[in-house]
This record gives C-alpha cells, sequence and structure tokens, in this order.
C-alpha cells in the first residue's frame, strides 16, 4: 500500500489510473480504524479496481467546544489495517494541504437537512463535512465512495452535495457495523468507561423496540418516540441529544 | 464543433479526452459574444489540444433586481463565433443540469474579497459564480480555464476558489479586450444608447489619468481617486457605484 501525503501526488496518481481506465473506490475517514471502516475498504476494493482511502482529522467540522485535540489517533496501526483490507493506497495530507495559507472558501448544503439533527446542535459542522468531502472528491477523483450508514445525516448531506454540485462520482451506502450486543462502531466509543460502554447499548436496545413497535402496528410517533426516550433514560450516563421521526430523504418533520 | 445540453455527455467527453492525454482548455461565459470572449477562446485553442466553451446565464448570479430577464442572447450568433474560433465543444447546458430539482448547495469564498468593490453593491454575487464555476469545472475537467481580467474581482474569486478546494486546474488571466476609444468590451454594452455608448469611455480616460498621475509620482490615493471622480463626473450619463484603490491579490484596503 502506498501511502501519499501531497494533494498534487494524489491528483497524478488518480489520473494516471483513470488513463488506464481503472475505477476508483473511495473511503474518505479520520483515521483510528473499526471493523466498520474496514469493511467500506473491503466493499471499495470489491467493486473498484483500486481503493483509496483518506486519513485526515477535520478541523473544520468540529464545534469550538468539541473533541479535536483528544480525537483518537493510531497512523501506524490505521495502515496496517488498511493494507489488509487491500487498500492501494492511503492519502494522510497534513493540513496544509488540505486548508492553503488564507482558504476561506466553504461548500455549503443550504436546506433543513443540514439544519436539524445533529446540525442543530453543531451548526458549522456539516459546513465542514461537505467542504472537506468536496475537496477531497476533486483530489481523489473517485468513481464512487462509500460511506457509513452510522452517520446517516451526514449520508444524506453528502449525496445532496455530490447531486447539485454536478460530481461525476455515486455515493454508496454501506450498512452500520456494529458490536456484538448491537452499539454502533465507532472510534469514539474509545472515550468511553467500561460502564458507559455497557450502558451505551441502550441506543441500539431503544431503535430496535422502536421497530418492534411499528411492527406491531403503531403508528403515533409521540408513542414511539417516548419508547425510545423511555429506554435510553434507564442508562444513568446516557445524556439526550435529539430523538427525532424524520422523513427521507430530505429530513423533513413527517408531522408538518 | 460539437454542441452539447447535457451535464453527462460534457462530462463523458472530458474524460474521453483526458484519457487519450489531451489537454482541455476552457472558457466559461454567459453568451452574446463580442471580440473579448473570441480573444479568451483563441487563447484556449492555442494553448491546449481541444477547447470547450460554457454558455449558460447563471441566475444565481444576478440580483433580485438586476437584469437577468433581458440579458442579451444569440445562440446560433454564439455557436457561429466560437466555431469561427477553433472551439471543439459547446457546452449549453439548461437551468435544469445545472440546478437539479431542490438544489441547495453553494460555494462562496467567505473573505474581504467578495465582500468589497462589486461584492458590497452586489451581495450574492460572487456566491453565484463561485457556485456555478465550480460546477462548470467539474463537469468539463479542464487543465486550465481563461478569464477576462475586465472583472478582476471575479477572477481574484476564482482563483482563490480554485485554490481553496484543491481544484487540479490552472487559472489564466487574459488581458481586458477593448474597443478602439477604450472602452472594455462587453455584453451588456449592447444596453447603452449611442449617446451613453459615447459618454462610457470616460471610465477608461479616468483609468489612464490615474495611471499618469501615478506615473508622475503622485501617490496620494485620496488625488488619485479625487481624478478618476472629476473625470467620470463630466459625463452626464454616469452613475457612480465605487472608486476605490485595493491591494493585490486579497484587496484589502492598503490605507489600513
Amino acid at each position: 500500500m502506498e501511502i501519499i501525503k501531497t494533494t498534487r501526488a494524489m491528483t497524478r496518481l488518480a489520473d494516471q489510473w483513470r488513463s488506464q481506465g481503472l475505477c476508483i473506490g473511495f473511503v474518505p475517514t479520520m483515521g483510528y480504524f473499526h471493523e466498520g471502516h474496514i469493511e467500506l475498504m473491503r466493499m471499495a476494493k470489491r467493486d473498484a479496481d483500486k481503493a483509496a482511502v483518506s486519513l485526515y482529522v477535520n478541523p473544520t467540522q468540529f464545534g469550538p467546544t468539541e473533541d479535536l485535540a483528544k480525537y483518537p489517533r493510531d497512523f501506524d496501526g490505521d495502515c496496517a489495517k488498511a493494507a489488509s483490507a487491500g487498500v492501494d493506497v492511503m492519502f494522510a495530507p497534513d493540513s496544509s494541504e488540505m486548508y492553503p495559507a488564507g482558504a476561506c472558501t466553504f461548500v455549503a448544503v443550504d436546506s433543513e437537512l443540514t439544519k436539524v439533527l445533529c446540525g442543530s446542535s453543531r451548526p458549522t459542522h456539516f459546513r465542514g463535512v461537505t467542504t472537506i468531502c468536496a475537496k477531497l472528491f476533486t483530489i481523489v477523483k473517485p468513481h464512487f465512495a462509500v460511506f457509513g450508514q452510522k452517520d446517516y445525516q451526514q449520508l444524506l448531506v453528502i449525496r445532496r452535495m455530490v447531486k447539485d454540485l454536478c460530481m461525476d462520482l455515486e455515493i454508496i451506502a454501506h450498512p452500520t457495523v456494529r458490536e456484538p450486543d448491537g452499539l454502533a462502531m465507532s472510534s469514539r466509543n474509545a472515550y468511553l468507561s467500561p460502564e458507559e460502554r455497557k450502558q451505551a447499548v441502550c441506543i441500539y436496545q431503544a431503535i430496535q423496540n422502536a421497530i418492534n413497535l411499528y411492527k406491531k402496528g403503531e403508528r403515533s410517533h409521540k408513542t414511539i418516540v417516548e419508547e425510545v426516550r423511555f429506554v435510553i433514560e434507564k442508562s444513568p450516563s446516557a445524556r439526550m441529544d435529539y430523538i427525532e421521526i424524520r422523513r427521507m430523504p430530505d429530513l423533513a418533520d413527517p408531522t408538518q
């Protein structure tokens, strides 16, 4: 596996691959790989000739009080895991590559899509995500990019951006990869104490309960949301950000 | 000369050219070609293997009270002129191609660069320009794009965007092409009555006077600006938007 640090070298490699008629599959990441990342990489390698992964902890998608400084990192471990998954190139730029001196350009999806759910408590988050993904797509020139469904709002936002900006790539969704007890895998799970980790499964249990209620015929949004809240609140470590039912694919409030 | 109306067909042609190792030169336009446009096209054809021109009157760069509806158009005449200039493909999409239903994504350069001069009286103009140029660059995949220096602020804004978004193309500036009396060529000159057209030369004369003052050793911004204002105000049809001296390449106020 090749490791590339500059945008110029990455773009040249992508041009070379494209001129050879090779299909490029791409997985953008912030590193600290778990099995979820690895599955996206395997999918990229399976469906493309060349699998490219980017590893960059993007500062503009973190809010001022968020966890940018302590975000977990393990570059050598990540490289070994990506290589084992069959990745052909790891693009690991530093910030001077991704944000040239004086950088002041951003890409934003300006709709409900970025204002509700996570967009409400993290007002600049999606702007950071769309800006970095637009740059990465421009540099890596993939035919498709794979995103995990765990960050479902992010997936919808990226799809909207790609369509609106006439970007010539497909966005592929990969199902959420879960721990044996059902917790969605996440690099940020490393922040949890053993006790918190045990309680975190409440999110999965609550979603399962909601699905079961729906399957049994329950159609009241309020009842379903209350059930989710009830299950989560049984975990003393849980702090609620939001529980909402939203419409696909624009995340509109279905009750309005 | 090929005429292409869809983003998909344009992207496929660009991919084909690139995979053949051909260099693509690009001139984005809003049509109603004058000799200024033609010179940009000749430059693109001279320095590239394939010259691509886009013709699209982009609504998002017009303000609500501006001249979108009456902007001059002459598609057949434009095609004949572009073909004569050696253009290989004319990309002439309609709005459903450039702004898919529900489009809500924009690209913005968020700095002084877009807030001063024309950015001050046309607050959403540059956001419209950067959004459409980002899309056009993505679709046409040029190795370089040519912009006229007449729209100098636009040139600087586009250069900033290209650098910030790691776009793999060069932005080439072409000197302003002028009428025999010195007026910069512009599609919008068609709006002028014969009398207004005669008086419009005052802009060129005022700039020449400012240059001469500078060459003679004048360094007071105020004196130079007052000279420009004096020359322009002699024309009864002239309405002043701004007269300012600004620093390169960030358009900062050099007196601050």
